[in-house]
């Protein structure tokens, strides 16, 4: 696993507490051999103790520093060689800009012949197609649940429900940020301004909050959805304006008219090309997105054979997106590995 | 497939519309091999022509008068036998008292090596375990998206997407006719009863409405979903009441408050066992299912690792249901044939 934040510690819980149900129902034990940080690693091809690893990031700090296992400052090809692992976590920052470091790192466990499940999605943001080729000409799965609108179960859905289906559409809320100051904007009626500092004073709207407010966030995830779903596009093809553009009396008006202010990202496929867009709309009670919240995330798909399918979070934070690695690490155990 | 009616109609059009998407996609051809209804079977272990058979439906009202293929009065077994099928459909009409003829036609697939997915849910509600059991111990697969809620995912969110999860609780909106006379009380504040002929009329509810508005077809949904995805329950551990019990002054006192009736099916872990409810409810706007209206189903499912997951559909019909046929073959094929 490189990267040991919030997602990661929460994923080697996870996997420590579930560890009887995971046996139980997919006849699996899943051990973590190698856990990469700014620090360096901790590696053991036998097994790193969960517990250990943990209580070594809260007490010095850092995944080099786990007594036995600790590697400091180890180079994470190094790391990989040493952890003889079947499957990679990606789980850094991601970086819309560069992919980086995920998509040196996801290059590095396909072309090491490990499947890649990640939860950063900088580097498929970025490259999509070549990432899928690569894992495709080694007979790798490269999965990414994680990735975009975690806990949404969007990739599942295409792959193990739709089956037959063309996809038409898709319509999507998938940043929090974005949500919970339109919420705020609604209920308080201030400024986008204000409805940003109030966020950021309760820690649902970062320092540096552009990549939410202004889109991009949204605008990545959507161009990941779509390639998956329905066909090849890039982030530059995303017509993109954030809530930041959000006035008080678009709120007002919105509202008058019993409708709700949502930043909808929407894939369609018009005249055979595909149109991407971001931009904050007023969606009327019947749109299947309206309910969706503050921290939910919804997304609905409209297909041929089955319909209009939605589906909407509850609100979820970082042991949600540690299900979402481990449900991608389950899949690929049991559909790739055997 | 055992059955011709508009499911097995719409999966056989299906099949032969999507046979590129489905060869690209899957490397699978599907190839129907016999069809029963009540005037007997067609059968060709070669394969049956879907345009052949479905103008014989058309033109001459029954399976057994296909040119080439009709055999008139045939019984299952022996069409099964003459088939030679890896998998059988199971589509023809439920019955909820006695489970048949599903309940014979699934035990004779099984028995006869062959995987089964089903779209009716009589023998499902009333022998669960015992099919599973069956199934399991043949080393083949019973699924039956088709018939809970078709098109929602449902088996396939817990199946595919729940990994390590444990779900805490379900609640479903699974009767469409129980859905569009709450739905038409509410907007025209009629009785139960106008709504309900208002609804024959539409032709939303049968001439029979006693399942659906009675509260037995979604009893008797949740208990296959809450076997499949909580543990083991009875279709006589529901609490049941239909929608018959609401009376327009219950519809007007819920508008007045914001909230909306819905017949919910309900099952939750209660100190350790499972109780299972289905009746009327008033809901309020930020239930998960408030907006679920008319002809639209819904579940939401509450889980300890990903939160609440919430599937709506947008209203769907027999080729929504076909769909779901063609799903469960789908993965059939992929995860228990190869």
């Amino acid at each position: 696993m490189f990267g040991f934040g919030n997602v990661g510690r929460f994923f080697a819980e996870t996997i420590s507490q579930k560890r009887e149900i995971l046996a139980d129902r997919y006849g699996l034990e899943i051990v973590l051999t190698c856990v990469t940080d700014t620090t360096g690693a901790a590696v053991s091809a036998q097994g790193l103790d969960p517990g250990v690893l943990l209580d070594a990031k809260r007490s010095d700090g850092g995944a080099a520093y786990c007594p036995q296992y600790g590697q400091p400052g180890i180079d994470p090809r190094s790391a990989l060689a040493n952890a003889r692992a079947d499957i990679v976590v990606e789980a850094t920052p991601t970086n819309m800009t560069t992919g980086e470091p995920g998509l040196s790192n996801i290059k590095l466990a396909l072309s090491s012949g490990m499947h890649v499940a990640t939860a950063s999605k900088g580097a498929l943001v970025l490259a999509y197609s070549e990432l899928m080729q690569l894992a495709k000409e080694r007979g790798l799965a490269l999965k990414f649940a994680a990735a975009v609108a975690s806990p949404l179960p969007t990739i599942e859905l295409a792959d193990f429900a739709l089956q037959g289906c063309e996809i038409k559409s898709i319509d999507a809320i998938l940043n929090a940020t974005s949500n919970c100051i339109l919420r705020s904007m609604e209920t308080g009626a201030g400024t986008f301004e204000e409805a940003l500092k109030d966020a950021q004073r309760r820690g649902v709207a970062e320092a540096n909050p552009r990549l939410d407010v202004e889109g991009w966030d949204t605008s990545g995830k959507l161009v990941i959805l779509t390639n998956a779903l329905m066909g090849k596009v890039s982030l530059n093809e995303v017509e993109r304006r954030g809530v930041d553009t959000v006035t008080p009396e678009m709120v007002k008006e919105a509202r008058a008219e019993g409708k709700s202010i949502k930043l909808l990202g929407t894939a369609r496929r018009v005249n055979g090309h595909l149109e991407l867009r971001v931009v904050p709309v007023a969606v009327p009670p019947e749109h299947p997105l309206f309910a969706v919240n503050g921290i939910q995330k919804g997304i609905s798909i409209d297909t041929d054979l089955a319909g209009r399918l939605t589906v909407i979070d509850g609100g979820a934070g970082p042991l949600a997106t540690a299900q979402c690695v481990l449900r991608d690490v389950v899949n690929i155990a049991r559909f790739h590995m055997r």
